[in-house]
């Protein structure tokens, strides 16, 4: 148990599954505090455009409104993002916008969002353009992976902090938005402290996750986060849904379905029903809704579809803990120069999605409960994994579960894949890209030719049953309010 | 151009594509030579019994038969492979069969055949073993890439060479038979000397590609060999071809083919009639015997697929030659351990497959232009790619097409994809599985919507129809006997 100590915030011990952490809620009500928590500083520089960067600084300008403490974008010279933070009201004019190095050496807090390739492109200017006492931000800790894989030491003249959010930019920011009528309603954050020079690290980065919306903040390192991050977003966040969906609505029009039913069962189920029941009442409370047959045709889905997922996502969490995933990201960054991100939502299924939505009666979609029992069987094996590699259970829960039915399967119910994963960061888009793929034939070698057969494995429906994820998410689902995201055209 | 100096055979200059190489011819009008060419030699032990091993073992002991040299195979105490190597003739009465470490430490040439993640846990006891003066042998360069990769030295007190066969360890058995026959029918195959100590390495090397049954023998390094191998298995020769007739015959049926048709069009286009051509002819020949409606359709397929292929395989190249794929098959490995490998063809199209091969009528299957353009493409890319990265053509044409339609497809013809991927090593194996979904995903999404449009690429087909490789594999095929590989039940 990571224990810390805070001046500013409340902190609460909780119980999750029989393990013990300590967390501290956010809220509207909290802003009040952010002017102690950020003392001595009075410039935030938000470093990056892409995933995050919109969502932090609008966050951050909004919570800390009527203070005296500046939040300013940087971006590279000559950026197109320029006009982008412009329309957002970060301009030259008012100070709130400038070159990267310079709002880098201006700023008493860096937040760095950046591409993770570029991070690590640059890390050394930025250090060197850090004055001494100032803090250095990061919301993932894909660079800190990095400099332990290539042995760097971190420069010791800054504070270094994380806070990373358990959902999409976007998400970020419109449940923020919403959390203006909700208090409370926003994305949960994780917080590090990797170094602490001057004692203040532990409510800045506190502060941070408040001052973004975070309903709740729970602490881990910036090496479990890294791995439990770039490992969660390539499985059942973004990755592995992916290969899912596109498999089971193979599946279905295959065995009879006409397109649009079979997008209604293979994607709407998991994008509506089944995320909205497990935001709201959890994963089991799906099942125990099932109808005695459907509860067999649950089973049979988990039961053939638990292992094959369990495997390619052991392989893709131990290519994320051996730096393999890393290098390939980097190595990857370089090559988008060459050739661009693709789209991945040309093929017919994507077409079919469109017309579906646009006849779609919300409370008409049906939730299917082979599709919900392959989705449930994703879930727990990246939850088994994550425990297996020692995680606490607030991470697990938020990489694994929070953050696919209240950030991201909201944005594919929305507007289909592409709409998810490519408003998601550059490392997260190469490993949905990645994954996806052997998710869909592990799954279709594997567990659709076994499930046909109606297997079930009664070992694995009882552990499925009684498994502790359930109670640890509805302890930590009592730590934010129930409010459904609602996604807009950006 | 790589050079080399041998006492006991015929050193040939070719040219390809205006690049110079040294080659060796093999054939059995050579095995007089054998003697000479293992020089000292009185005992050749052949180490494991997977994919390479009983082809290796037995050609060299039905090469060597008359000599005083014995082939003796060495298996761990207990090894169920022992009984398999008994069938062959290699018995522990006879003196040809032992546990592996006594096998080593005896023999004056070792032959070491296990699997790749088995070679990077036992290496250091290897080295030892061996007696100073003796000869270290790899049919692949996995071993040398891991120990680059973690900075370690070589043994100085042994010979070092590398014999690559350019197929699988079934096929060089197949042709070395029907070699019987027809003179030179053969796997060619790559040599290297990584160190020499003796001046005996070089012929020792060629002695025992020629063994093995050789058409030809031609030089590289072991660094060249294993990032070409390994990409190549995951490229065109497993990976690519398996994800190619995967996505195909799935577009063929949403097209309205029927399951068998569509089985022929997608599969037994490429196992069938498209090997053969490019086997007897070349690519462009197939090209070129198309209607003008065909070559329509060919072109469209090629221009299409060609540059989302080359990203596939560039990136697969890239994590080869980083280091990565290594550090993913030793990773993998130590998980087979957990969870053994899963069948790939367990599938409804492959149930189809079984129902077409049944009804087989050789000479009536279809030569399919869209799929023959698909494969032209990938043929084409991964040529490029090599070319890029610096091989020579001799590497690159074994590696790219001659193993493919020579080695390998004749398997998947005979009894589907996993006969031929699960014939090949465990790292073949390993990577074919990887690879093979996400040029599935890449055409599925990139190349077959833009072909339904008619896209062609006139500068594309253009270099497809001007290619160097043409030339290269035309002078090559002049190397070899054409002989059709017979493929039996093992």
């Amino acid at each position: 148990m990571i224990d810390f100590e805070t001046k500013v915030f409340a902190k609460e011990k909780i119980t999750l599954a029989g393990t013990e952490e300590y967390v501290v809620q956010g809220g509207k009500d909290k802003f009040s505090l952010l002017p102690k928590a950020f003392e001595g500083i009075r410039q935030i520089g938000v470093i990056g455009w892409k995933s995050q960067g919109p969502a932090q600084a609008m966050n951050l300008r909004d919570s800390l409104e009527g203070t005296d403490i500046k939040v300013k974008v940087g971006l590279r010279a000559g950026s197109p993002s320029m006009e982008k933070a412009r329309a957002a009201g970060f301009t030259e004019e008012n100070g709130t916008l400038g070159e990267m190095m310079d709002v880098i050496r201006e700023s008493d807090l860096v937040i760095l969002l950046i591409a993770d390739a570029a991070q690590v492109e640059l890390y050394k200017e930025i250090f060197a353009a850090m004055r001494p006492g100032t803090t250095l931000g990061l919301s993932h800790g894909f660079l800190i992976g990095y400099l332990n894989a290539i042995g760097e030491k971190l420069p010791d003249h800054i504070n270094i902090i994380g806070v990373c959010p358990k959902g999409m930019g976007p998400s970020v920011r419109r449940l923020y938005e919403q959390g203006k009528e909700v208090n409370g309603a926003g994305i949960n954050c994780s917080f590090a402290v990797v170094q602490d020079i001057n004692g203040k690290a532990t409510d800045q980065a506190l502060g941070w996750a408040v001052g973004i919306g975070a309903p709740y903040v729970f602490a881990t390192t910036l090496e479990m986060e890294y791995k439990s991050d770039i490992f969660g977003e390539r499985g059942i966040l973004l990755g592995a849904v992916h290969g899912m969906v596109e498999s089971l609505y193979r599946w279905y029009t295959d065995h009879g379905m006409d397109e649009k039913t079979a997008f209604q069962h293979a994607v709407e189920s998991i994008t509506g029903p089944i995320s909205k029941t497990i935001s709201k009442k959890g994963i089991k409370a799906m099942y125990e809704a099932f109808s005695p047959e459907e509860k067999k045709i649950f089973e049979s889905a988990y039961s053939t579809a638990y292992w094959p997922l369990f495997e390619v996502m052991l392989e893709c969490y131990e290519e994320v803990e051996s730096g393999n995933e890393i290098r390939s990201v980097i190595m990857a960054g370089k090559r988008l120069e060459r050739f661009p991100f693709r789209t991945i939502d040309n093929t017919r299924m994507w077409k079919v999605g469109e017309e579906v939505r646009a006849e779609r009666v919300e409370d008409k979609i049906p939730l299917d409960p082979f599709t919900a029992g392959i989705y449930a069987a994703g879930i727990v094996a990246q939850v088994d994994i994550l425990r297996e590699k020692g995680h606490a259970y607030s991470e697990i829960v938020n990489e694994s579960i929070i953050e696919a039915v209240d950030s991201l399967n909201p944005y594919m119910h929305f507007k289909g894949v592409a709409y998810m994963v490519d408003n998601c960061s550059t490392t997260a888009r190469l490993g949905a890209r990645k994954w996806a793929p052997r998710f869909d034939y592990i799954l279709w070698q594997n567990a659709y030719p076994e499930a046909e057969k109606g297997t079930v494995d009664p070992d694995l429906v009882e552990k499925f049953k009684t498994h502790p994820v359930h109670e640890a998410l509805a302890v930590l689902s009592r730590y934010r309010p129930p409010v459904d995201i609602v996604v807009l055209e950006q």
